[in-house]
Order: C-alpha cells, then structure tokens, then sequence
C-alpha cells in the first residue's frame, strides 16, 4: 500500500484544524435579522454573553482556553467569500429572489467579526461580545459551536481510535434508526436546526448529507447557510429572540420613537413583514409568554404564515397558536407551525399526528411511533389541521451520549446559550414560556412580568 | 484537500481485489494436519466438494463465475513467503515450538494448490478438488472464504456509499455490543474460528484486532493464521472431521493396515499424538457420533486434553464429555471443552456459566446474559467444572443481517461447507451427532451407521 505521505506529514503538523470554516457556517436567520439590523439599528449598543445553564459542567476546565482563543481569533479573520456573496444576493430563500439588498450585500463584503473578551470565572468561561449590534451578532452562533466542538474533542481525547471508530459506528447506527422511524410518515417535514449545538461540523455535514439522500421528502432542509450553500439544499429559519429582546430594551430607554414596552414585541413583527414581505412571516411569540402575545395581538399579527413553538410543550402551544388564528377568523388549515425546542424523533411523530393529520378516536399523539401507525387508517388519516414543520437541533447533531466505549462526560449535550444581555447599557430580559429559561437582572425580569404578566407559563426543566 | 491522485486512479483500475491474500489466510488447524497428512498419506487420491446446504440460495446466480475463476487462479498463484515459512518454523503453538519439521516446511517452500473444476449445474456452483489429499486439502478454507466474499461483494452493489457506511456502522455497532455484554465475565475465553464464512476479509481482520485490543484476556485468538502472524496473535485450532473421514474410507478399502471402520477414528488420535504430543491433544468425538466414540474409546484416550463439540447442543454433549473424562477416573476439572458450532454470545454465556463456574441453587445457565450476573455471587462463582474456550465463526465474522439499509439478501449468512466427498473412488462419509449434518452416499451412510450405531445423535436445524 502506497501511503499518501503529503497527508500524513500535514495531519501530524497542522497548526490549526478549524472549527467555524466560512462566516456562512451560521444559522440563515443570523443573517436574516442581520440585514434586519443593519437597516433599522445599526450603531446599536448590545452586548452578548457565553452562558451555560448546565452550571455543574466547569466549562473552563474542558475547554482549552488558548484552543479557544486561536479559534475564536480564526473566524475574525474570516471574510464573506465572492462566491459566498454572489450564492446570497442570487439564491431563492423561501421562493424569494433578492432578499438581501445590494447595499446590504456590499457592507457583507467589508464585515469582519470584532473583539471578544474572554476570562474565566468560577470553573466557568465568561465570553463576552460587546459593540454595534449589528458587528456583534454572528458571534453567538460561531461562539456557541466552538465552545461546544471543543468540548467535543476533549471528550476525543479520552478515545483511542478504535473507540472513535466505535463512537461514530454507534452514532450513526442512532441516527440510521431514526430515520427508519421517521421514513414514510404521509406529510412529515423537519430541518436541521443543530449547528450551535453541534457535536462537530464534519458530523452536522454528514447528519445533513445523509438526510437529503435518504429523506429527500421528509427533510426539508438545514438552518446552517454554510452546509445550504455547498449541499445545494433549502436554508430554514425565521427570527430569534434577540429582536423583541433589542427592541424591548430599547423601548425601556424611551428610544423606540412612540412605541412602548408591551407594544415592541409588535413593532419587531411590522418591521420585519416591511422588510421580507409574506416570504418569512413566522413569529416567534414566546419571548415575554406567548399567552399575552396572543391576546394582545393586533389583528394583522393573524395573516402571518406560522408560529415557532419554542419553549413552551409545543402540543400545548401549537394548539394555542391554532386557537389563535381561529379565534381571529383565520382558516388555521392554511397555518405553520413550527416546533423548535429540544425535539426528538418521538415529539415530532407524536406532534406529526396532532398537527399533521386526525388522530382516530382511541388514539393519542403518543401512540404513533413509527410510519406504520401513519399508514393505518383506523388510527390516522392525513387531513393536517395545519401545517408543520420541526426544526431539530441537538438531537440530530449532537446525540452522542452513550455511544463512546467508556465514559466520556464531554458528549452529554449541556444547555448553552449565548444571549444579549445588555443594550445601551440596559439590561437585555427574556421572560419564555417557561421560567426556568428567563434571561436578564432579577429587577429588570420583575419589571417585564409586571408588564407582561404570566399567563401560560410554566416551570420546564432544560436540557438542551 | 490535496488529493490522493495515485490512489484515485488505481482504486477505478486495479484488475483484481484478491480476498485471499496468502496462503496462510487459513485456519491454523489445515497447516497442522496438512503436515500430519504429508507425513502419513501422501498420495491418497481425494476429492473434495463444495456443498452448499442452504439449497433455496441458488449460488451460481450469485456468485459472478468469470470472477469466482480469477480469485481460485490468484490462490494457484500464491506461494508461501520466506517471512510466512520463518514464522511457522520458529512461531510457539500451543506453547510448543518446532512443531512443524524441517522437511515439512521445505516442501511447503514449493507448495502451490492444483486446479479446480468448476461447474454450474441448476443453480448451484459445483466446485471440485481432485488430487492428492496434501495438496488438495488447503482448498476447503479458501474455496469457502471466496464465495462467502464474493456472495458479500454481490450485496455491496445493491448499496450506494451511504448505504455501505451505515451498514458497516451497524455491523460495528452490533459487534461492540457483543464485545460489552462478554467483558467483564471472569475466566471467559474464546477465539475467532470465522474465517471459511466470513463477510470478508477485512471484516475478519477488523473484527479480530478490536476483540484483541479491548478484550485481551478473554480473546484468546484467531484461528487464522495469517492474521496470527500480521498481528501477533496466537494461532488457534484442533483438528477436523476430514481426518477420521479419511481413515475410515481407507480402512473401508483395507487400506489402513489391520485397522477396521470403527477403529479408524481412534487411530487418527494416535497418529495424532505421536506427531505433536501434548500440545494438541483437543478431540473431536462426534464425526460418526460422540456418544459411541466415548463408549468405544480405548482408554489413552481420556488422557487427551479436550473434547471439541461441534454439532450437539453443547450443554448435552460437555455433560458427555465430562462424564466420559470422569467415568475413566480423569479429573474433568484439568479437562477442556472447545464448543464451535454456532455459537453466539447467550451460548458462549450460558455454557461458561454452565462449565466455567457454579451455578447457585434457583438459577440456569440462560439467567446469565452478563457480566453482571457472573458478577453476582449468590447466581454464579468462579469455580469452574472443567477448562473452557468457546471458538465463534459466522456469528463474529459475518453477523451483517439487517444492517444494511436496504433488504440485501447475500448478508444472511448460508452454511456452506467443502468436505471431502471421496477417497481413492470410495465415498467418505460423516454421521456427526445430528442428521442433518450427515456427508455421504446413502449407501455408505446406511453401511456407517450400521456400525457406528445412532446413539446420542439428534435432529438438529443446520443454520451456519
């Protein structure tokens, strides 16, 4: 055998195996709400802050700190490429062409990512991003997968490579068996929405490959730009939370023109529908409780296309949001819903059937667990109360837990987040449908639950 | 990437993909007898015959015959190496150097396989060795190793490369999952005994480096002695029916000096043990039937270490063999048993919980599924009743069905064996312990039987 030994000299010698490959390898709705941004606030102060809520996992004694900063250094020298530019400005997204602007696509051209600081606090890192909004947002997303793919290859370092062998085997003997699960199922759609948990981007890469290959009808298509862009496959994805959360704190300090607290949940809606029209009107009401969003909704909040379900038991709130446009005396047949939080494949049968299709009497959501209970139509007929579509993040691109030979604590996925915290020194809140997911200074949340109130919320541990 | 062009453009061009690779890739115990046979029969015209017992797989629809021919003709063209001649003449079996003698491996030095003839007749491959038995002999594991690959080969191209990596993830992933449910369990031994029915060659030699590097003490080795000498492990093996077969046709014929038919399974042993003294003194009792050859044994024989079992339920035919090594006053305690036939993890389980220890009152031999059970002292003590090494085929080697993603029929395994159907125009024969294992013309069969006797043999399904 004749070793490829140009190979092997660059493996044992390569100075730095990078993490984040292209500023494209981020979620599509960065991108998105950064045109958003750069329209509407830029010039906008915020900081956005590393936090992991698995606070029992010492984040700082896993992850390298120099690793760390030689990665974080290698995306701030990383540029929007003119093939990458010329993809974005000439794609189709959400049968749209020419979403992103041509003076927006010229600033991408000139856009590199600013600073960090980075200390370690308590067993813990304390990543910080700090300046204009809109120089500072695609940090999160890069931030959150070279944290979490570091973790990941300290977890490696425990492997010899016959266990690596056995780890990757039994990852994709898991993820082959949920697709077996998922195959057939009359009508179900779900993306990828896993790249700031990922387990590595060469693994989200081949989890996405082998979906469009083997779920061609099932699998709509990946919220990372990067992997949409190389794959030729949909990029998904709608909004985020950081928009009300900017807005709410900017109507705080008076600086949301007339518009108050309550009300800027709403403004981010109108803002958004200005600048993309019917192409991306799925809301993301979960912000300060979806109950009072709901209710307080002015009416043209009901001709939006979809709701993301995404902290909240998404059977409970696709039923409120349903309920919502129907009580708006909209046809909610004609409506997406688009669970998000912590999915895996039973949840999103178990969804499939609610949403998707009329469960037959003596049957429940739980009961379909395969495409067989689909195809049988004494339980299930595919008539879809609505439409929907999941968007599966950790469990998809980092479900590696149990899979290694020996124990390896690094692959248990932990809930990291990475969240503005602050906005022209005020501080950032979000409320979420459930308690244990609320962001912000204990006073400033007392502040936003008397303005908001807490109807429907509840008390949900988090995992991922 | 830089790419491997070399490699790209002999990987679309190479003429063959040898699945034999050396004339050791075989099992130890054919080069043992092969010296055994050298020495006492050279000359004895025989032939040997593939049989394929799983008549519904009609072979030849399978098996490519252009490319069945250019494998059998690469092994024609074999020889064995100087390296492969050194390491046979100075390599430790069974603790005892030298055991093959210069002048063996001085005519091994010239050795190369006859021809073959090979037909196609309704279906099936009909593949014949014809010639002396020491220079025909070595074909059954080679002959065998092919068409199991080539048969896997067949399979592959109903899989594209995703399909393939997720079949070979599942192999792997099922093979770990063996490899956990052995570890731990104290005093349990087993070797590789896969290579006739193997999924493939390097499958084979996949499967025996991780059971060497992650169960060191219970792996005890590989019968192949190729992968024996490439990895540096110990060569494992007894001897086989074609021994006896043999004699008792010679003796048929008169042939075998003053010994009859039902003495010519005892004369094998001591031959046997005139050739290799201690080192190899392991039986296998049951080619015209265990229980008659213990009754009939002359009583050096429970001198011998071990007993093979190879086609009764192993659980019945160690009681036998215990109680024969007991009933000639022998401590079953220093004896060995050596099960081979069929064996999967619950069998290798249960016989050693059986044979390897003491079972507490209230519990069986199927209770123990794990090292936890063994671990239990109130189910299970390491008090063995005799010595025990079970030896794994197909199941380890070629345990591929239901993994690939698509319905592959070639990945259920099919028993497939190559015996010796005739010695100097006279038919060989063997009863075995169950029916449906009998070899031979019905005739011979009936004329065997009536001296043998059919005490102690059962009907038993054939599977591998």
């Amino acid at each position: 055998m004749i070793h490829n030994l140009a190979k092997r000299a660059h493996d044992r010698n390569w100075t730095l195996d990078p993490i984040v490959r292209s500023l494209l390898d981020t979620d599509w709705y960065k991108l998105a709400m950064l045109q958003f941004i750069w329209k509407h606030f830029a010039g906008t102060r915020v900081r956005f802050t590393l936090i992991n809520r698995s606070r029992s996992v010492r984040l700082a004694e896993v992850v390298d700190e120099t690793e760390l900063r030689r990665q974080l250094d290698h995306v701030r020298e990383l540029r929007f490429t003119r093939s990458e530019l010329i993809w974005l400005a000439g794609n189709t997204f959400y049968g749209e062409r020419n979403i992103f602007s041509p003076g927006f696509i010229e600033w991408l051209a000139g856009f590199s990512l600013p600073p960090y600081r980075l200390l370690r606090e308590e067993g813990q890192l304390r990543l910080e991003f700090e300046g204009c909004w809109e120089e500072v947002t695609l940090w999160e997303i890069h931030a959150l997968a070279i944290v979490s793919e570091l973790r990941t290859r300290h977890g490696y370092a425990r492997l010899d490579e016959m266990d690596l062998d056995i780890l990757f085997s039994r990852a994709k003997a898991r993820l082959w068996s949920k697709v077996e699960r998922l195959a057939g199922v009359p009508g179900l759609r779900f993306a990828d929405f896993g790249t700031r948990r990922r387990h590595s981007f060469l693994w989200q890469e081949y989890v996405v490959e082998l979906l469009a290959a083997k779920l061609p009808g099932g699998f709509t298509g990946t919220s990372n730009t990067y992997l949409a862009h190389k794959h030729n496959l949909e990029a998904i994805g709608t909004n985020a939370h950081e928009l009300p959360m900017v807005l709410a704190a900017l109507a705080r300090l008076g600086r949301l023109g007339a518009t108050g607290l309550k009300d800027s949940q709403y403004e981010v809606l109108r803002l958004w529908q200005e600048m993309y029209g019917k192409a991306m009107q799925v809301m993301l009401p979960d912000t300060y409780g979806s109950t009072q969003f709901f209710r307080g909704a002015p009416d043209w909040v009901a001709d939006w296309t979809g709701v993301r379900l995404d902290s909240k038991d998404p059977h409970v709130g696709g039923e409120e949001a349903l309920a919502f446009f129907a009580g708006r005396g909209r046809d909610p047949r004609k409506k997406l819903l688009v669970p998000s939080d912590a999915l895996d494949v039973d949840l999103i049968l178990g969804l499939h059937a609610r949403f998707g299709g009329q469960i037959q009497p003596g049957h429940a959501p739980g009961d379909f667990r395969s495409a067989r209970d689909f195809q049988d139509p004494a339980k299930w007929r595919h008539e879809p109360r609505c439409r929907i579509s999941a968007g599966i993040g950790t469990n998809l691109t980092n479900d590696f837990a149990g899979c290694a030979p020996v124990a390896v604590p690094e692959f248990a996925p932990i809930s990291l987040v990475c969240k503005v915290t602050e906005v022209e020194g005020q501080p950032a809140v979000k409320l979420s449908d459930n308690f244990s997911k609320a962001t912000g200074t204990p006073g400033e949340i007392a502040h936003y639950r008397s303005v908001f109130g807490t109807a429907g919320l509840a008390e949900v541990p988090v995992t991922v």
